[in-house]
């Protein structure tokens, strides 16, 4: 017999899975997480001047695309795409061709859990998108397809097999994700708490996604991880991820799919600069006020049967409703269509595979 | 200066809430409970045989009521109380004068926490009741008013101040409340995950309330407490304070009152008898199927601006509705309504205050 104990698992969708960085600077912090990235493909998308070279260390299997690798790829529709800001790592989600995405900022770090070892992140992720979600009942023990947990009494046995998960929502030690009045009121909050806990957030109700530490179903419901308009020339920053989590949650409601946020931790190192952000964000902290009773209120209908479908018609109600409380909205309604344009264009079988795949929910 | 360590603190809320235990036994579990529970009231219900005594140990404050009592204060109405079922708990709501209700099974003990420290469940309890809830949109740092947290980045602001908690959640290590045929497939199955955080149920999302380990405001929520028809004479058992958690999520969401789960567990020390349980769920099993679907349909007119007129009116709706499904359910429409009417005999202010006190949300 072979000794187990030196055989290594073969690391977890190996070939189906990209990992995708935004990044300025060298990618140093992949060092740390060599034991848990090395197997997988990178797409690293650089941001800003285009003629700097990122160093990435040794041993990684990546390819990486600048500014006018975008310009050259997409031509005109490349102004979909953000520019100076972390919002341009959805280049990456449209480039690949795995099944699976997982994004992650490059100021996160491995996190440990309380017995003190190393998180691999990217594995619990990949659990959280391989098994269920349970969108319809609440489940008070939490995610109920984990070891040692159940269904509890109560729970009605037809909503028992659940939905796929399309998304995982992983969540960060020390640097919690606090928007820039919080950060300037509480400057030296850490967040210690580690919540041994994965849950569905039920259907209809929206939550604030973010894009730090962030996996999903590309075949699923890659088309609505749009992270819109953001950074240089734009009015606004840091709702990027907002924008696409609430698009993903309305179309993920829609189509019947599920979102999980809960573990994995990473270790989020740096908190950024709270003057630097509360210029970025002061525009979304009141446009939010509205955004949210609009995707509260969108309904799609039901011949919107693709992601791609659901994300054109929610770009319509955007020009139709939000345009009025900005122009901004007016611009960020045709980007979404670009964005769906340039999708189709670079997954020719994408598009198509989708619409057979999910059946629209009632 | 006086030496602080000597001085114990007061204990939260002693006189303004009551702890309701259903028995069949003596109440030794009480003694691990000493420390935490003595300086309260308790309302003991004793259920079954009302010629046999209870013991309850020394010390502690209580009064005790049986089947006779029952009869004798509710006269004709007593009809709508549970007999040989731990459901006749709900008596001992309608008879406190407190704002507050904690109830506990008395097979339930103190469960420590992954530090070793016994946790005062009663005491997490009334924290979760005195901080508001946050049901309109997800935090996923989970509770945002424990110390070390806050909303996250992405939460809209007008939403941040919460609204008052009616309901407090507990959950159990060691058994975990299964139904029967979980507990028939899992019968070595236990709790041991301690999950360290707090949430709010969204709204519009329904959930299983287990009546193990639960507090609530009885001022804000109390009349929706009813129990149900379970045990003696009735077809249906163990669906008692899932019935109540129904009622009252819907009315809640109605009037703009927040339910919370999570801490504090306490510790189940015995699963009942998986036979047994089947017999009394059977029915339950597959009501439930078309009452979950109803449950999630019902909608409350904006002039049920009290728990009561929006307990009144589902009484209505599960006899137009579920009267079809079993006659069952046209018996328990007037319990429903005969314990309002009990309620209000016995509360007589607390009928005015409720309605004053709440408005009806949107």
């Amino acid at each position: 017999m072979a000794e187990p104990s030196t055989i290594s698992p073969a690391p977890l969708l190996k070939d189906e899975l990209d990992i995708v960085i935004p990044t300025i600077r060298n990618l140093d912090f992949l060092e740390m997480w060599r034991p848990f990235f090395q197997p997988y493909h990178l797409i690293i998308v650089q941001d800003g001047d285009p003629s700097k070279t990122i160093k990435v260390p040794e041993g990684f299997d990546y390819e990486l695309y600048n500014r006018n690798d975008i310009n050259r790829i997409l031509g005109p529709k490349s102004s979909c795409i953000s520019f100076k800001d972390s919002a341009c790592r959805c280049f990456g989600y449209m480039v690949s061709k795995k099944k699976y995405i997982y994004t992650i900022d490059d100021d996160c770090f491995v996190a440990k859990d309380p017995s003190g070892k190393d998180i691999n992140a990217l594995e619990q992720h990949i659990k959280n998108l391989l098994c269920p979600s349970t969108p319809f009942f609440f489940n008070t023990l939490y995610d109920p397809y984990r070891a040692g947990a159940d269904f509890v009494r109560g729970y009605p046995f037809s909503l028992r097999e659940g939905v796929p998960t399309a998304v995982s929502h992983g969540l960060w030690l020390n640097i919690p994700d606090y928007d820039a009045p919080t950060q300037l009121v509480k400057p030296l909050e850490r967040n210690t708490r580690y919540v041994d806990a994965i849950m569905t957030i039920p259907k209809g109700t929206l939550f604030p996604m973010c894009g730090m530490n962030l996996a999903f179903n590309r075949e699923l419901i890659g088309p609505a991880m749009y992270f819109g308009l953001m950074g240089d020339g734009q009015p606004i920053g840091r709702y990027d991820d907002m924008w696409a989590g609430w698009c993903t949650k309305v179309i993920c409601d829609h189509l019947g799919l599920g979102v999980k946020t809960g573990l994995p931790y990473i270790w989020h190192s740096k908190a950024s600069n709270p003057f630097v952000n509360l210029k970025k964000e002061y525009k979304g902290i009141y446009w939010q006020e509205e955004l949210i009773p609009f995707f509260q209120s969108v309904t799609l209908p039901k011949d919107c049967t693709s992601v791609q479908k659901c994300y054109i018609e929610i770009s319509k109600q955007v020009k139709a409703k939000l345009g009025k409380v900005d122009d901004y909205f007016n611009k960020l309604a045709d980007a979404m269509v670009t964005w769906i344009e340039a999708w189709d264009e670079l997954n020719p079988s994408g598009a198509k595979s989708a619409e057979l795949s999910n059946g629209a929910s009632k």
